[in-house]
C-alpha cells in the first residue's frame, strides 16, 4: 500500500540520510508529521539553505557560507605558521573539541584514491602548495586517517613539502588513552613501539 | 568549536529526527554537504511541502494532502461495512502490507491518556460515532496496541459502539507466528490460552 504522494515522497527522500533505511525513514516522517511539524519545517528551511549556500573556505577548504571560515578569518589563527592537514571537516571538529591545537587547518575533502578518480587536483593540493610557498608556514602536521589511503596521502604531501623549508610531521599512532593493551590490534601496538618517546 | 552558522543550524535541526543525536546529526549534515547536495535539496523540498500541505483524511483521519485518503476514496473500500480502528497511520501501513483486510480504517492518532490531556475529542471519536450512526457499518475491529492505554481505548470504543447494532471485535493476542513458546512472556501465553480456537 502507498500513502498519499507527498508522504511517500518524504519517506523516499529521507532515505538519502546515512544509516536511514525504509523503516527508519517511515518512522521519521510519521514522527515529524504527527508531533513536530514546526521542527520539520525548520529542518526543511535550514537544509535548503545549507545545500544551496554552504561552499568551501577559499583558504582551508572547510565548509562555510562565507568566503573564509571563522578559523581562517581569526586574527590569531588565520596566519598561524602551523598548518594541520586533515581529510574532512568532521576531523577539524574532532581536533577543535580537544582545544590543544591553535594553528590553522587545511581540509583535503578526501584522500588520494586513483581508482575513484581522486588525485592531487581533487584534494586542492595546488592551494596547499601556494600556502607553503608563501613562506608563512613553518610546520605542516599531517593528520590524515591511519588507513592505507590516508598514509599514502600523507606521504605524497610530505614529498611535496620537501621543496619548501619547513618541518613536516605525522600525528602519532599508538594505544589510545583508556585503551587496554590486550584489546589493541598488533599493527597499532607495533606503531606504538616504533613511536615510543623518552620519558 | 562552532562551524559556520548555516552548518551549525543544519546540525541542530537534524536532531529533531527520532533516534538522531548530535553525532549522527553531524554525520548526516556532512554526508549531504560533501556527497549528495542534490538529494539534500530534494529532501528539503519534500519535507517543506509535506509539513505544510499534508493534513488528515476527513473520513478516517490518516495522513493525506487531499480531502480524503486513497482508501476512503476507493469505490471498493470507501463504503465498506467493516471499520478497523488503529492508533497511528503506521499501523494502517502494517495491516495493508499483509493484504488480508479489505475494509476501511479509522485512525485515532493516539490512545486515551487523560494525564497527557488526550481524551475522546482528541481521538476524533465523535467522527467515528457519525460513521457508526450512519447504519453502513456492520463490524468494528479494534486493532489498538495491546498496551494498557490501547486496551483502555478499545474498551471505551466498544462501550460507545454498544448503542449501535453492530459486531465489535478485538484483534487476537497470542504467540506470534515463528515465535517460540519458551521465549514468549507469560501474559501473552495466558492470552493465547484464553483466546484458543477449536481446530
Amino acid at each position: 500500500m502507498k500513502f498519499s504522494p507527498l508522504v511517500d515522497e518524504l519517506i523516499q527522500s529521507l532515505k538519502c540520510l546515512p544509516g536511514v533505511g525504509p523503516k527508519s525513514a517511515q518512522r521519521m516522517a510519521f514522527q515529524l508529521l504527527e508531533r513536530d511539524r514546526k521542527a520539520g519545517s525548520k529542518l526543511a528551511d535550514s537544509l535548503g539553505k545549507a545545500m544551496s549556500e554552504v561552499g568551501h573556505c577559499q583558504s582551508c577548504r572547510t565548509f562555510t557560507e562565507e568566503t573564509y571560515c571563522p578559523i581562517c578569518v581569526s586574527t590569531k589563527r588565520g596566519h598561524s605558521s602551523v598548518i594541520c592537514v586533515v581529510e574532512t571537516p568532521a576531523d577539524v571538529l574532532a581536533i577543535e573539541a580537544g582545544g590543544h591545537f591553535s594553528g590553522r587547518y587545511f581540509v583535503l575533502l578526501g584522500h588520494l584514491s586513483p581508482l575513484d578518480g581522486v588525485g592531487p587536483d581533487e584534494l586542492g593540493l595546488a592551494l596547499l602548495e601556494t600556502h607553503l610557498a608563501s613562506g608563512e608556514v613553518t610546520e605542516l602536521i599531517l593528520a590524515t586517517n591511519p588507513t592505507v589511503e590516508g598514509d599514502a596521502t600523507a606521504h605524497y604531501i610530505a614529498d611535496m613539502a620537501k621543496n619548501h623549508e619547513l618541518a613536516v610531521s605525522r600525528i602519532a599512532h599508538g594505544v589510545p588513552v583508556g585503551g587496554e593493551l590486550e584489546y589493541v590490534d598488533s599493527t597499532t601496538l607495533a606503531l606504538s613501539f616504533n613511536g615510543r618517546l623518552p620519558i
